[in-house]
């Protein structure tokens, strides 16, 4: 097997090695830029580690890897633009630094880029790969939607946030893990295991960014607490507490998230009040369990070498448990 | 061979038949809106009716038929958004009936709805059609940066615009008739010749769009004349005149282009003026009859039935020497 940090060299090299010299240089620029500013390559380490359990030979698998760390910068680039969001990474975003069209339309060549390289994969089950690349990616648009409907309505329930945060993150990452299984060919049965592995790791992974975003530690949190309470985000927290607060409590809660320009150290503390009323901070730790607990339910059940799996619970504990 | 109406039917009846009805309702029914405002179906007609040239069997060919027009309708949406145009084809564009948001997310699902459908072709050379695809639909993206960069600038040269509406334009129409011919198994040479014959009809399709804005009949025009120049399009023509005025003619028409609030009659009636010193007339018509000819004489060396030849060629006449 290899390691995380073999995996992630590999994945880096070849990303590096991707052509976007090319002219218009104002289309291809933007694409180095988001792509060299990094990130954890969570999701093509994942890819690479899914199919290393299966075989040793993972040389056609990068395709597919990098297809889809292109596809997830894409989604942030125009995700971004649409939030309207400044910085990424510690950088500007692409359509701080150049303009909205630019985000626009370098987002839409890096998605073609994506699709390129998916199609290079020479896998005896390359259709089946493709055919779960391109439906995930158009959940992922549906989970953006959704996100989008939910910022306008206060009546969002528990259901509906997770059928959202599944589907604009939970589905990328066990699509990751379904077409590395595949793409080296995995049984169908365990490839959908790894999938419904990924699915329960990344809604519990996205309830653990909303519960540190309100209850982290800030030194190690290393960003702000309360962002979210103060732009009234619909988290799984607000989400609960609107749900559960009665009377004077309910009252309160929609006169914090409803009315503008409140202080917001004073809103932050006054929404967290309440949410220590109604007990959201265990209520959200017990969801994360739960998830996290049908994850290692599925991948116990993977009925391959225990040594083998070590690595992707180990990580999958790293990312679940984790405090920032 | 089957008529052009037989032909538009089948793209029509295929469009309608998409399932584009599931939530969220937001990211779908913009899709359907833009697919539904039809237009002439050029493309995957084109496509249909290459693969007619070498096979009665046109089924399959459809789904890359159709794939092509969503792409095609995807880039008119994206474009609209980035060129703040209000109408298209007599209906209010996406961002307008909804929002910017709306067309980019929606915009993003329907490219992907293009590659998937593209990825339901079960031609034996389906590697060959994706490949394509994927190469065309990156060179349109270029195409649009190229013609947004030159909005900024004055020294573009005949080479780079006719480089710029290949890319934008002609490279797409090329790639339908390609990837019908070979969609169907035709022979590489003939695929390759009727993708030339698409490279210089678009060219000529282009230039003869640049000529009719300025030059045109407004009674079978059907918009007023001179939008271009009022809005300092880089067209052939400007090009032209720029490349070929001398002295206090080139001074003149810097300052036509230059000055802000000219009123706009004035300004068209002036820059008309130029173009007649300059004969650009005749220059964009004899550019338009050159690509004509080009694209005439890659038809008559493919070698089928002079027979199944006339639709495309009548189709071809039809565009090139069109009045609106």
């Amino acid at each position: 097997m290899y390691t995380y940090e073999e995996l992630h060299k590999r994945v880096e090299d070849k990303i590096k090695s991707l052509n976007l010299n090319g002219e218009p240089y104002g289309l291809y620029q933007p694409i180095r830029y988001t792509l060299d500013t990094g990130g954890k390559r969570l999701r093509p380490v994942l890819t690479l580690m899914s199919a290393n359990l299966f075989s040793d030979n993972i040389e056609d698998t990068l395709y597919s890897a990098v297809a889809l760390e292109v596809f997830h910068n894409f989604t942030l680039l125009h995700d971004d633009l649409m939030d309207n969001a400044d910085i990424r990474r510690n950088m500007p975003t692409v359509h701080k630094k150049w303009s909205a069209n630019t985000a626009i339309l370098s987002g839409d060549a890096m998605l073609i880029k994506a699709f390129q390289l998916i199609n290079q994969t020479q896998s005896g089950n390359k259709d089946q790969i493709i055919e779960i690349f391109n439906q995930t990616a158009l959940e992922v648009c549906e989970g953006q939607q959704y996100d989008m409907n939910f910022e306008t309505r206060i009546d969002v329930s528990e259901g509906e946030y997770i059928n959202m945060i599944k589907l604009k993150t939970s589905v990328l990452l066990a699509a990751c893990l379904k077409i590395g299984a595949i793409s080296v060919g995995a049984k169908n049965e365990d490839a959908q295991s790894l999938y419904n592995f990924g699915i329960n790791m990344g809604l519990s992974f996205q309830l653990q960014d909303d519960y540190l975003d309100t209850f982290g530690d800030v030194k190690i949190f290393g960003k702000s607490i309360g962002g979210d309470i103060k732009a009234n985000k619909k988290t799984y927290l607000l989400i609960k507490a609107l749900e559960l607060a009665k009377g004077e409590q309910a009252k309160h809660l929609n006169t914090l998230i409803t009315t503008n320009n409140l202080d917001a150290e004073k809103k932050i503390k006054q929404v967290k009040d309440i949410y220590k009323e109604l007990d959201i901070e265990n209520l959200v730790r017990s969801k994360i369990m739960f998830y996290n607990s049908l994850a290692i339910q599925e991948l116990t059940s993977l009925k391959i070498n225990q040594d083998k799996k070590t690595l992707l619970l180990n990580l999958a504990n790293k990312l679940i448990n984790r405090l920032s």
